[in-house]
């Protein structure tokens, strides 16, 4: 027998696409031999479709879209779509996370979700009844065990504290599959690939049976699926991988013994993380319908690695580099980011802001009498900026990218509707000194990004002679605090015991909590750790502690 | 016996603070005779937590904090506390939502709760593990069954569709307990209390037993918890209600029959909402640190109602309201602001935007050549004057309040960075027409806000003669497409068929969809309807249908 895993790159709602996506990949894998195609989680409905889940429409249309597909299928091979269906029961979540099988023109069988994880981004809980039990498909005389996504994720064995009391892949062995599937939408952490695979081996050894993975692959929003989809065989060996971060389909044989291609994996971490940034912004821009984006260049890093990493998602003749300078900006921050522009053959203009700077003085003098300059007028002029650059993305019905990282928006080294304005984040959940890495590793495959923007102490140029690390600790240590803090949930005393010093831990948690309200406003970050700012972060405001 | 139900007003992670509330409210409860004290759902770590919850430091000092509460209460009545309390399990959830008895000196038992709500606002199953089974309290010869919040939503009979399996309640009685108590953060939905009192009248009277139940009260970001803790015999009478918006201790007997004192309720929603927000805005700045607060006054109702909720917040001289006339701006625009100001008694400035609009223009200029003037040279006033209000926010440490109502953020009648900037959002949760209701309400208390604003046909006036039925849907049908799409989740069709025209329902459903990215980056908005966007509206952004 021969497996199709079909990656593809569903869109949230638009079932039509996402149905014609299967269709196609279901009629490549008859020309390819398949008598089974996997598709991953929900993917009629693309993943997460959130509350559209609540809304009768979607779900009827979704049922409708189902049927029609099936009926087109009708000669095809035998395929595992994944969608959400009505839960009968009369208490309850109103649906059930679903695979259904479509074969022979009809719905066959529905097999359920049995884990629902309500941790990190997810909050299947709000939706789906879980399933009643496990459930095995008898298909051309093999007995197939279906399960979906977090149903992997919780061998008692491999984690230290299963999270719910229920093994599905356990009971499905029990229950006499021969062969595991999965439907997956699980979502990039940079170095997750390699937990998966570990993972998938030791069930697939535990129980004696071979473990087939099918993910999704694409960006939504915040977050981005990588693809990779596997199969391990039963003493517990890779034996198929697909791409990352693109469109594949692997197939698999089950018989003499299981066998498949396995595509090689970028090993370092920044190769990871900047294909899943480039595919973040090229899938939330065709998403949301835009054709090209702008972002402001500051002659610093984080905008070139930005423009960078946009210029290889768009082309770089559909980005657009505004330099704003400022008195306060350096002679440098100009000249390094026409260099930048022109080595990544993206426009650019420059439009000064000591006009509208000065203009905004005198509207407030009145008002501001007697009182001297303190944040209010740096923050005067990233606003303007901000007003700038919605303007050109307002004309020309282009995309705006903000360009802060990680570190800044931990801990409010920004400025809410200045630079943090823009629709989508693009290195948001990346730590500043990440951002160095990923930018040299980037200029070793070409040196778009100028020396100067790699070596320059890091300054928002808001003041005459600032740099960051006026106001903020060395971004190495700082990294490390905000790493303990935000990604492991560690307390302050916990990290000072880990040698910082007492009064920075303190102060950086205090910046942390007190930025609260700005990251409640910031534009959707593309997620690569185990912990963005986002929906994985859900701080109250009005808070002491 | 007599038991006091302590509806206080708590901080979200100020343990100490809470903890002081409880501690004088447990003496106060002495001295009115008390022999066992009900305080609200979490009362110790102010609700919601969140994802506090996920710092081991935070519920460290949680445990010690209620340690030392029940030392400092060890010559005083029994209290059940809310907390959060370790999960002892090997798997599951790390915690428990607990109610713990302080008694004598200690912790003498520890309730849990079962039913962990996940829709809405509510993600209890992200941190809590549900409680194995009913569990009655003995005290003073009384079987007294401890109930949580939730816990009491569930009743098969009185709802169509109960959410989960399991009905405490019933469990509770079924294990002898005579009395049934809550412990609650149930936050307002205008009209919710009747519902309230009504199920629990329904559930008194099924199991024949009393329910006294204790909500907490007070703003907590975008929520508001609306207090009104009652009591109701065993034969589904109710007999004692406390205050509504405001902190109380509500006295119980339990013999010779159950009695209290009743609060009256204002029937009115306009009274219920208007009460609500004003406790939001307060409780916002208060548990936030602010003293003052801004906005910008437009002469128009959003802004004028914004202003008289503001001034009874925060007393009159605590608000100012800004001016910021630009060349469309009608005549009556400024003194009707102006005599607004005046009536209310908060101070107002005004700045003209003319001459920033003109240096936009003139930095714009090379780059806009050729284009003609659109929408976005009206979010370039917008964003002016954003700035400006951020300005004056951060210039002297005041609290900036968004006037948008829930009509324009729900089509995206808005300018994000622009008039959307601010802390928090007051009104954006009420529809235009609640907006009318409730400033018509407010001035036949006292009438402060000037005819000419009440009866002015609405307009952003960001370009000449402009209104925005030129753009939208009269208000009256508007709202109620979207009270049926947003709160109701009805499909187009199902509205369509409630007799609107297909086409403008087709272009109200596409402006909601569409204004998702806008949404995503709004201030948190006070919410008193049964869906607010916020926490309880979770879209995504990049998405079909």
């Amino acid at each position: 027998m021969r497996i199709a895993l079909l990656q593809i790159n569903t869109t949230v709602g638009d079932l039509e696409g996402n149905a014609s996506l299967i269709a196609e990949g279901v009629l490549e894998s008859a020309r390819q031999g398949a008598g089974l195609v996997i598709t991953p989680e929900l993917s009629l409905m693309g993943y997460l479709p959130r509350d559209l889940l609540m809304n009768e429409g979607f779900i009827k249309e979704a049922d409708a879209t189902l049927g029609r597909l099936a009926r087109e299928l009708v000669d095809s091979p035998a395929v595992l779509v994944g969608t959400a269906t009505e839960n009968p029961g009369t208490t309850g979540r109103p649906l059930r996370n679903s695979a259904v099988l479509l074969a022979g023109g009809d719905r066959v069988a529905a097999f359920h979700k049995t884990l629902l994880p309500t941790y990190d981004v997810f909050d299947e809980d709000r939706y789906f009844e879980p399933a009643p039990g496990p459930h095995v498909l008898e298909w051309q005389g093999r007995r197939i065990g279906i399960s979906i996504c977090e149903d992997v994720w919780n061998d008692r064995d491999f984690w230290q504290r299963p999270r719910y009391p229920v093994d599905p892949i356990q009971n499905l062995a029990a229950a006499g599959a021969e062969v595991i599937v999965n439907l997956s939408a699980s979502p990039l952490v940079a170095g997750k690939q390699k937990l998966r695979e570990k993972m998938l081996s030791h069930m697939a050894h535990k129980h004696g049976r071979p473990i087939l993975y099918t993910n999704l692959v694409g960006g939504n929003d915040d977050l981005i699926f990588d693809g990779r989809s596997c199969a391990v065989d039963a003493g517990g060996k890779l034996v198929a991988r697909a791409k990352g971060f693109a469109e594949d389909l692997l197939i698999v044989d089950l018989d003499p013994v299981l066998a498949g291609r396995i595509e090689l994996e970028q090993s370092q971490p920044e190769a990871e993380i900047w294909q899943a940034l480039v595919l973040g912004v090229r899938d939330y821009a065709r998403k949301t319908g835009f054709r090209s984006v702008l972002l402001g260049l500051s002659g610093g890093i984080d905008s070139a690695l930005t423009a960078a990493i946009a210029a290889e998602a768009m082309g770089p003749e559909n980005v657009l580099g505004v330099m704003m300078p400022s008195p306060y900006s350096s002679q440098g921050s100009v000249a390094d980011s026409v260099t930048l522009a022109a080595n990544l053959g993206i426009r650019s203009i420059t439009i000064p802001i000591e006009k509208m700077m000065g203009s905004f003085e005198q509207a407030l003098a009145p008002a501001f009498a007697g009182r001297k300059a303190d944040v209010t007028e740096e923050n005067i002029q990233a606003r303007i900026r901000g007003n700038l650059l919605m303007a050109l993305s307002n004309k020309f019905g282009s995309l705006l990218l903000t360009t802060g990282n990680k570190s800044e928006l931990s801990v409010g080294y920004c400025t809410l509707y200045g630079d943090m304005s823009g629709g989508l984040a693009v290195i948001a959940d990346l730590p500043k000194m990440m951002v160095y890495s990923v930018s040299r590793w980037r200029n070793q495959r070409k040196p778009d990004i100028p020396a100067a923007i790699l070596t320059k102490a890091p300054s928002a140029e808001l003041r005459p002679d600032q740099t960051d690390q006026d106001s903020l600790p060395p971004y190495d240590i700082l990294d490390r605090i905000l790493e303990l803090h935000i990604e492991q949930n560690k307390p302050s005393e916990y990290i000072i015991e880990q040698g910082f010093e007492r009064a920075t831990v303190e102060r950086v948690l205090r910046l942390v909590k007190i930025a609260e309200f700005k990251r409640k406003q910031a534009a959707p970050g593309l997620k690569v750790t185990s912990r963005a700012f986002g929906t994985g972060w859900r701080m109250p405001i009005a808070r002491k502690m």
